[in-house]
Formats: structure tokens, sequence, C-alpha cells
């Protein structure tokens, strides 16, 4: 097989999650439905490209879900066993052959390397792998 | 260093993007602006991860940008000499540690193994490492 022009496909972190919820089962499925803010600690490398982000931003952090399932393909929507079987590309479960979870938050505040953003339902200790700002007129259209 | 749990963070590719888009250079900066559709080619092994999406859906396709530089913390947003330089966090820059593109799109047509979506700016052969619903409520407010 030809590699990928010699660029391996391996992610480096860039920050990990500071949570109060600190377990899979006790995170709610996304953050809308009850999750509580929490911290990004960004790591010395990757603090200069937070540059120009404020409190009250809408952002999209992106994580490595650590404790999925990489072998999962079919899953029942929102774990509930009533409801047909789909593929895990229709669902938002984090089992999937890439586990990254996307999480669209709010900047509440930034202090030097780490931002308080939310609500989130990533647990402690996750992965942070991206940060982008929501574009109007294409995330909101 | 302690291994993550011994979880690899490297990514398995689970289709490729088919453009008539070659190069970087004719690609627009996002999707909204003059992007053609194109065509996700799904692997073999991923494939049941695809039931239960159909022509019209909304989802979010996440690709690993193969020709950006992963060095880059800092760019001119929208490569705009006269725009003071920001943190690649606070932009859309390809350029950044972890390349991942993020795409919304509508599902146009589904053949089997491949799913025809668009406006989409990602240049043929960029490898697609995840697709998502589009969630009412949190992708859109």
């Amino acid at each position: 097989m030809k590699a990928q022009k010699n660029k391996s496909l391996e992610l480096r972190p860039i920050g990990v999650i500071r949570s109060s919820i600190k377990k899979r089962s006790q995170a709610p499925k996304q953050g809308s439905e009850g999750a509580p803010d929490a911290w990004v600690e960004v790591h010395p490398f990757a603090v200069r490209a937070l540059d120009g982000l404020a409190a009250g931003d809408e952002i999209i952090i992106l994580t490595w879900l650590h404790q999925a399932r990489r072998g999962t393909l079919k899953v029942h929507p929102r774990s509930d066993p009533n409801r047909r079987l789909a593929g895990v590309f229709a669902t938002r479960s984090p089992d999937r052959p890439n586990p990254i979870g996307l999480h669209q938050v709010t900047v509440r505040k930034i202090e030097r390397s780490r931002l308080q953003v939310g609500p989130i339902e990533a647990i402690d200790g996750t992965p942070v792998i991206d940060i982008k700002p929501v574009l109007c007129g294409v995330q909101q259209t």
C-alpha cells in the first residue's frame, strides 16, 4: 500500500478536558442535555494557536473519545433497545471507527493556557484534538 | 509517558473523497463559496455503518486534510496579509496541529458504498475519517 505521502494519520492531542464528569456512565448524551461546563487545558506547544479566541465565542471542540469501542458499526440509537439498529454514521454514538467527539460550546473564560467552555458532555481526561470557530451561514444553516 | 490506556490515536480512514477539485489551490475556502458536489467512496469494512442515512439528510463529514502543514500555529485569516495574524484555533485554516476538515453537506444520492454529497471543498483523494448526522438544536443553535 502506498503511504499517504508519508504523512501519518496519527493525532497529536492539543489539550485535555478537565470535567466534573468522571465516568462515561455519568455523561449526558449531548451537551444540551444537562452537561456542565468544563475546562480545556491546552498543552504548552499549542497555546499560541488560541490567539484571537475570546469569552462569548461559539466554538467547536473536537475530542478523541478514548473510552469508545472502535469496532462498533451498528447501534441502537440513544442506546434504546426499542429503536432499530442503525449504522453508527447515522448516529452520534461515541462507538465508531474513529471516535471523534464534536462539541459545539460557548467560551466562558480564557486564562492563559486554559479555556472554560460549556455545556460539554466529554468526561475528565478526554484528549482534545482541535478547536474551530463556528461559521455563521455554514454551521448554522 | 503513560500511554493513553493502550489506545493509539491513529486514525483509520473510512473512505475517500472523489472530487473534480484536484489541487489545494483550486479549492474554495468553504463549501458555501462555490464548491462542487463530490463522492465519498466508503471503504468496504465501514459500509454497514451507513445504514439509516438517506438522500436529503444533512450530515457532517470529517476529513483528514492530508496536504496541510501541521506545524502552523498562526495564520492570516483567509490568507489575507492585511488581516492580523491569528491563532489557527480561531480560524478554519487547514494548516493546524491536527488537520481535520469539518464539512456540513447535504446527501444528494446513495449508491451502495458511495455517497454523493455537497457542496464540499475537499480535494480529490482526501481521506474521510467520520460521518455524523447534524443534530437540530445542537449544531443549529
